[in-house]
């Protein structure tokens, strides 16, 4: 990422202010490189809660206030999902530049509308992909990127634990965002989704999935899969990905070891005389294992830092607009998929 | 179980000797209510490492010094599971009891032939189904049974490894059998599965999956979800049981805490009033969690004290010919639904 | 502890801006009960990054203007412990009450002299034992005066880390005040510690001890013992308190399972019969294990709030000054033990 | 360790059938260097037991049969540690080489007059340290003799769990020979013990200490410390030994990750300037954390060959009892220590 040069900081509004939004209000606040002019929120005392008793932030529950205020230059847009696209659309004509809580927006539509309005005017679009900015998936991108994993044979991602029964969104729109964010980080192109199966389970009758489960087949044959789970009395945030030369394990409820690195596996030998029975060619390797030092950093600090240098240096940033639409347009497969019990749905190439 | 109580030991024999025989060896031998009186392997000099250098046990390579030995009146078969239909026919032919490995046969058909048979001959047919005779299963069973759970919910199960890459079976037919046959012995009737997906993921070209995920829809809007995986670097066994008024965590790989039930969870309020809004009806429990103690003993010796009970009192075992029967049905279908791409295949309501 | 019913919020300064500093500025800003007027630290740059940019509290690097501020009722100090006594006496004399950071003071002799000072002139002195205040501690102090553990039968506390290697203070002074305010805090009168026996190492040579062993007697036969290391690379927070009838670990870095409850352990039969062979007379239980549940809350704020209360209601808080002095006694005595290779140093009757 | 190399096995007793004999008896059976003539024991059907129903092995109640039998050329000691001087000394007269269970006896007299004898004849004598031949002792001795660690700063030791509260020996006669043992296998001669200070706890009132704390200084100013409890509902079985270059963990109750090898740690700068602020020279290191790959094998089995090829090559086996007298020369002063309350008591030089 990089390092802030800028002398003046990038006047920043933060809206919305519910679960997201204060974690934004401290994080620009501490930027030295942005300087937080206003808290919006529908609720004004949850803004006033937001910034505290001490602070000389403005708050208000007008979102003309600051769209109409010429000193602020950009937006962070944390209020629900469904709220998004009209939000960013008309900060985007106001000319502000936009970093928008995932998802994206409610529909690939949206989302389009939000990119095309970015584009045109030539401001700043960026999706908090939050982790993407964590230490441990900067390292997977790394190990991935240097061919430390090898090839990508499978990817397993559980998120699961006790969490809000959302009203508006299933468990998919609310968690799987986090896993898709992430694989579309860390992949190379090669290994893209192609298609995607859901099934979801609501057992506490909510309306819509409290649980599911998304399969998808990757470029590359091999395959990737998510649990997500607001039902689960643990909580268990795993993601392994396994690789031809070594396989990695994210544990990221284990502050100590976040990341293992095993080197520990299966050799195929690589032959084309069909006369060798197949099962003298598979062996295992038993190998050490090792857990990489990752430095302690806030994740939204790094994100906030992202976006002020995208910003000032008028380059997209490294989780732009594209990366949110790639993430709508699996969630959307997803809901086709759940509405015709499992049917794995291609996704459009023009996507991946 | 039953307690011993027959003072003649019943006289077995244990067929293969490769990775579970030698099992079956260890507890016929020290289990009272039976007496071993052959080992019998293709392979002699393995069936001689079976007994060891110091037994009294007979050995044998062929199945026929078996079968027609009139003192022996029940077979163990642990051979791998596509000759269990032609070894389990012969031994019903020559009138013996059986205790046949998991999965019982290759194929439904297969299956039922052996079950027919036993019930012709009045011979006691018994699945290996081992993990049915944990001391954890056992108290899985009772708390679904005496509603301590409430409702089913949802069942999640993971059982991944690095696991021999199996010739002649992918990781369907060689793991989830486990997780099939437990959820058959834990859940009542009501909770049966209704239809199965299945995913599969070959990326080391073994020429069947050797990871994959099964997704079975439950009676009563339930849902169950199975993971299995030679591929992983790290042993995961774990069984996430949700109900309506507690949790469940098995996780086989913790001695010390095999099983948590977490008195956590989500209530939702019973209500036919749609003025009513729904975020109001649902609200979370935090509750304590009880690891119960679970006494210490070895599955297998519980299953060889079951399947010698069952011959003396003539009764069904716990876990007869029609579960091993039930587990196929869901293999088989699974299989079905693998090669077209995962959708979802019902399952006959028969076998349910 | 007690609601807060004081509609004035107490007026306070928090004095010392380095590690702890900043945590007491942020609890005393949410706080409802109470206001921030001051931040001093001798380094001023430090007391305003403790604030923020943000904010409209008051930064000074000089003491004399918080303690000639007559709108400032208390003082929270959080400076180096050698200043404890300077700072806090003059505090007293300006009529100001006192919260104070773990060690009270840097001697039994100056935390006297505070425990006096504030007793003659009517002001609250609260020790900043933070931990007593967790969740996880409350509830350990109900299940021991409950009589849930039965008679303390052995307490073992660890806590290891890789710290900062202090220059001014030993390991014993810097991470001992927690296990011995704990102690203190949740063992009935008859539990205290009659002695205690330190034992360290300097294997970096640093100049003192940077990691180390005490061992207390405590009046009942039971026994304590406490392992604090500056230069473990694991972090291990665990503390096992032994009881005749359950047994409770608190593994601190395990937030999903902070406290064990077993009911597992030796049961002792009473007997004055001689003749009875010891051995028929222990026995094991096994029984099942309960993790109780814990609110979520920090527990600065709980300190926060029973200080405010405290001071409004004119009652000595829960950790009181003489509490303080008890913790100091028995770092004293391990100071002597130290020097004099290990031996059992008595304490003294008066501070138990 | 050597490859066996010889074709006729050793012929040997096992002495004793209780808790550890059946392991033994299952090892010397399996071990094809050797071959298991007799099984003894007082209780003669617990001898049977051992050998089971279907077994070749004699047994018997008279060890005059096993000393008797010229056949026999070895024996293997696995009864109470009261017993061992007078069993060995009568094993050793009869010509028999020796393999003793840990404690090699009850007293340095006892162990001294054994250790002379077996000189005397020419006999082996191997102490069963089982421990040290585990693969993560083995390993554990590589790292330190390589250097990996560097210089040895403080071992810490925990072993604790719900064991038998032994009737004829206290806690640590019970268990801290296994810490003991593997401090000796694994520390090179310049951080040999060179006193150790014991404390006890007998909350039980079962005439001995249940749990207890042994203190040691080492030369080269490193410390160790062990802990022993047999009143613990959880089971901890762990050692760290911190290095100048790294630190190890061992956890021998998590068998996939025993050995943890940290680059972490505190860097001390060399200086003899006086005038250069301490604080300066103390700088931390994070690095990543390897866990090395460990073979899969039974120390038992280990041990055995061990045993088996010290006799065939007439040569001290690496725990031979010279050992097993340093570990008696330890608990024979932790035991005046508890006696004088704590004090530290010296270790002869002859025994480091």
């Amino acid at each position: 990422m990089t390092e802030d040069k800028h002398l003046i900081p990038l006047k920043v509004a933060v809206v919305g202010a519910g679960y997201w939004g204060p974690n934004l209000v401290r994080n620009f606040q501490s930027h030295l490189g942005s300087e937080l002019l206003w808290v919006c929120d529908v609720d004004k005392p949850r803004a006033t809660r937001a910034v505290g008793r001490y602070s000389t932030v403005r708050v208000t529950d007008n979102l003309d206030d600051v769209l109409c205020d010429p000193k602020v230059e950009a937006l962070a847009v944390a209020t629900p999902a469904a709220t998004h696209c009209k939000i960013a659309l008309m900060a985007l004509e106001a000319g502000k530049h936009l970093l928008v809580e995932k998802p994206l927006a409610s529909s690939v539509a949206e989302g389009e509308a939000i990119v095309e309005l970015a584009r045109e005017r030539g401001l700043t679009l960026m999706c908090d992909h939050t982790y993407c900015y964590t230490p441990a998936v900067q390292k997977i991108r790394d190990l991935v990127a240097t061919g430390t994993l090898g090839e990508i044979q499978y990817i397993d991602s559980v998120r699961i634990n006790l969490g809000i029964v959302q009203q508006d969104i299933d468990v998919f729109w609310d968690l799987a965002p986090h896993d898709l964010s992430i694989l579309d980080f860390v992949l190379p192109a090669r290994w893209q989704p192609t298609a995607v199966a859901a099934h979801g389970g609501d057992p506490i009758r909510a309306g819509h999935p409290c649980l599911g489960y998304l399969t998808m087949p990757l470029t590359s044959s091999a395959i990737a899969h998510i649990h997500v789970n607001w039902l689960s009395p643990t909580k268990i945030r795993t993601m392994i990905i396994g690789g031809s030369r070594r396989t990695l394990v994210w544990d990221d409820v284990n502050p100590s070891q976040r990341l293992s690195v095993f080197d520990r596996g299966v050799d195929v030998a690589d032959t084309s005389d069909s006369e060798v029975r197949r099962e003298t060619l598979v062996s295992y390797r038993v190998g050490e294992m090792v857990a990489p030092a990752l430095p302690e950093s806030e994740a939204l600090q790094s994100t906030v830092r992202e976006f002020v240098a995208a910003v000032r240096e008028r380059r997209p940033p490294l989780t732009d607009g594209d990366a949110g639409l790639r993430v709508l347009a699996i969630l959307e497969a997803a809901g086709q998929s759940l509405q015709q019990h499992g049917r794995l749905v291609p996704l459009a190439a023009a996507l991946r």
